[in-house]
């Protein structure tokens, strides 16, 4: 019985369905006949027009071939095929996100999820889609949409004090995906120099893109610009504003003497990363190497990652004319991460300035967590020392201790603590040394849980 | 005047700032020393707690040192700062995006954006933002999000008979993204195979990241598999179901034979590019070659740029179990780019049934597309050949000309109108040989332009 009348596929798939998997099982053999349209058609009682379309769709997919005047033959197939062709389909269960049993996590990049403006984004997701309409199918630019582009340039103008153009801001998903563009752009005998320590993905990113690198350590004022002298390195990357992780700010003369060191040759460049300057809770905002940046050899960074969320999937990049130009030039296949929608909403969320009272109120209530947290971490005679600078959403603790940061951080494991040793963050080409350092990000802050959470720490040196 | 106590600025800011500039800007030089703050307190009538913050920032910052019992001195800058201080903000002003002056574009990857569901999209939107609430702002596992990948998974196995697991998904932002991924995965020194012609910027891509390829001619049947076999290749990228760009479909015997290459080499692997399998206008979508994938060695790429639209941003692939545990393993740094909000309103497109219908829908209407423009091409007797199977959004073209394809894009070009020689999409590699051939798209054809459009056409053969 080849066609069911009642069958929900048109009668034209049937037949061409049941010759399909009669010729894929191999009880049709390649060379066979199959019956003429005609017969069949007779045979069936059916319309020549149904059994023609069958014939067709078996012949333009390869199962058959037509031959003049002859007839329809079954193609050779090599017997690789019917094992491969039984398809059961296996049910596929719907798997739960995995938690883990993690009763506090000091994490430094966390930030409070419960302060997200949530209302104010699902207006603007719904005011964007209503009002843009059709734009935000638009293409974006490689670099992202000028519009959200120049509410960028303006927002870095009024708060960094950066006078950018919208030509120069490439926007992407993360700071590993603008790297990824950098790469691009650098001749393959870069050599990339890196705090030490430092963000710790940085050198795995750099050497799986086949570029090396050196790890420069740090000294009071940031790093060492003997060490990065008599480096090989022609590029720089560097957190000034808020060291990351050890939370220094770089003093103005070192920052001018790296600005220096980038202008002595053509290859030179810095690549400033200003990950979380937007919380800053004494004074004003520290000006970015870029301010400075006379000779155009700044490539600024920055992200919504902590100022909002790292679900954002949001970061910029400034690069100098001479990098833009290349990117542009050499990589126009590039095309721009960031979705439409989203890029629209951001806009405006900068321009009408919900951006900024956002950050007003964070850093308050950052600023009160971290309060918070250092007069509880006072009460504790292990702690010796508490730095990292009045920025940020972390800072870094020293403790009394005989214990090795290792054994620290897997008996904290076993209470289930997450706790992040300062060692952690030292390249793997130098000797991760034990400080007796560990960093607490305080913008998950939880005071429910932090007092057990401390507890279980310091019960751990 | 230091300070003035109608501005906007706490007055401990405004000390900062008078400090900074003065020293920046060279009235005050290296060594000079600051009054001391209990002199400037009286000075101004301020609390010394004020001057103490001013000075605790100035310290902070570098620009002034503290000495023991000896006060507060201006720091060594180089002179590379004043010049670079003036920081007069140059107004940016809003650019409009530039619009080409375009009267018809026969682009072969261009959709239909007006039958975009922006309603659907909006409530989508607005529900998973209101719904999800916190989980908009979770983090998404690098692969991207689970209950995305199993609706995913749910749909690849309903649609194209794919039994694949949400643990072989990957999410990205587009194809480009996907190449990537498995640009890390693969040895340095794997060769790719690509069609000539082919997608353009494959070539570009592979070869920026250090890799090396070999164009393959197409036969009538699909890629040569002698050249295959000759050439040094052991990663092959193809389109199997619906060729880019001469439309054709690949008969199964040569998905097989390619199959069977694939498994020869425990590096050779099959990248099947499933761009516009969702439109078919006959029959039933073709089988792709990662269901007969026995050997796992079938990485399968999908999208939503032509299904819904490229600024969608959601592209997907499958990868073999090993190249998966080598990307899981090897690169845990890797941050799935595609938003997680986007990704939750395509899981509820999906699992609602919502993109089904859209895709039923949309099948109709480009059909609908494609005949009118068939209808109207037949008109011409320049027209010596339509191809390019019952699939995707582009036909191709033969035309009866004495021009070169260059000739013709060019005289089109003064005319307004975008045309896509087939010879485009040749590799540099090979001599791109003027084939009187072009890509018609009818995505988002526009019969009120499209008459001028064919005239133009023509007029210039």
């Amino acid at each position: 019985m080849i066609v069911k009348q009642d069958s929900q596929a048109a009668l034209y798939i049937q037949i061409y369905q049941y010759f399909k998997e009669k010729i894929v099982s191999g009880h049709f053999n390649s060379g066979d006949r199959l019956p003429s349209k005609r017969n069949l058609a007779d045979q069936l009682g059916l319309s020549l027009n149904t059994i023609s379309k069958a014939y067709y769709l078996l012949e333009e997919e390869g199962f058959i071939l037509a031959k003049e005047r002859s007839g329809y033959f079954v193609e050779q197939l090599n017997n690789f095929y019917p094992q491969a062709f039984k398809d059961e389909k296996t049910k596929i269960e719907e798997k739960k996100e995995a938690d883990p049993k993690v009763i506090y996590d000091f994490s430094p990049s966390s930030i409070d999820r419960e302060k997200f403006p949530y209302y104010t984004f699902s207006k603007l997701y719904k005011e964007v889609i209503d009002q843009e309409g059709r734009k935000i199918i638009g293409q974006s630019e490689p670099q992202g949409k000028l519009v959200f582009r120049n509410a960028l340039s303006q927002y870095l103008n009024i708060s960094r004090s950066l006078n950018v153009k919208a030509e120069n801001i490439v926007i992407s998903s993360g700071m590993e995906y603008l790297y990824e563009m950098l790469f691009y752009i650098f001749s393959k005998d870069s050599i990339f120099a890196v705090e030490n320590p430092g963000y710790d993905i940085l050198p795995d990113m750099i050497s799986s893109r086949g570029f090396s690198y050196e790890p420069i350590e740090l000294e009071d004022d940031g790093i060492s610009l003997d060490q990065l002298i008599k480096s090989k390195a022609n590029i720089l990357t560097i957190t000034p504003s808020h060291q990351f992780p050890t939370g220094s700010i770089m003093p103005i003369s070192k920052r001018l003497d790296l600005l220096k060191w980038a202008s002595l040759k053509e290859e030179n460049y810095l690549i400033e990363d200003d990950y979380d300057t937007e919380f800053r809770y004494v004074g004003r905002p520290i000006d970015p190497i870029k301010k400075f940046d006379l000779n155009d050899k700044v490539i600024y960074m920055g992200s919504f990652s902590k100022s909002i969320a790292p679900s954002m999937r949001i970061s910029y990049m400034i690069l100098p004319d001479k990098l833009m130009e290349e990117l542009r030039v050499n990589f126009p296949f590039f095309i721009c991460s960031v979705p439409v929608v989203n890029q629209l909403v951001m806009t405006k969320f900068l321009k009408d300035g919900y951006f900024q009272r956002h950050l007003n109120r964070m850093r308050r209530h950052y600023k009160k967590k971290r309060e918070d947290l250092i007069e509880k971490l006072e009460k504790y005679d292990q702690v010796l020392d508490i730095s990292g600078a009045d920025s940020g959403i972390h800072i870094v603790v020293e403790v009394k201790t005989n214990k090795t940061d290792n054994e620290i951080v897997a008996s904290c494991k076993k209470k289930g603590l997450e706790i992040y040793p300062m060692s952690a963050y030292y390249s793997s080409k130098s000797i991760k040394k034990s400080s007796g350092k560990f960093l607490f990000g305080f913008g998950n802050l939880n005071l429910e849980t932090l007092d057990q959470g401390l507890e279980e720490f310091f019960s751990s040196l």
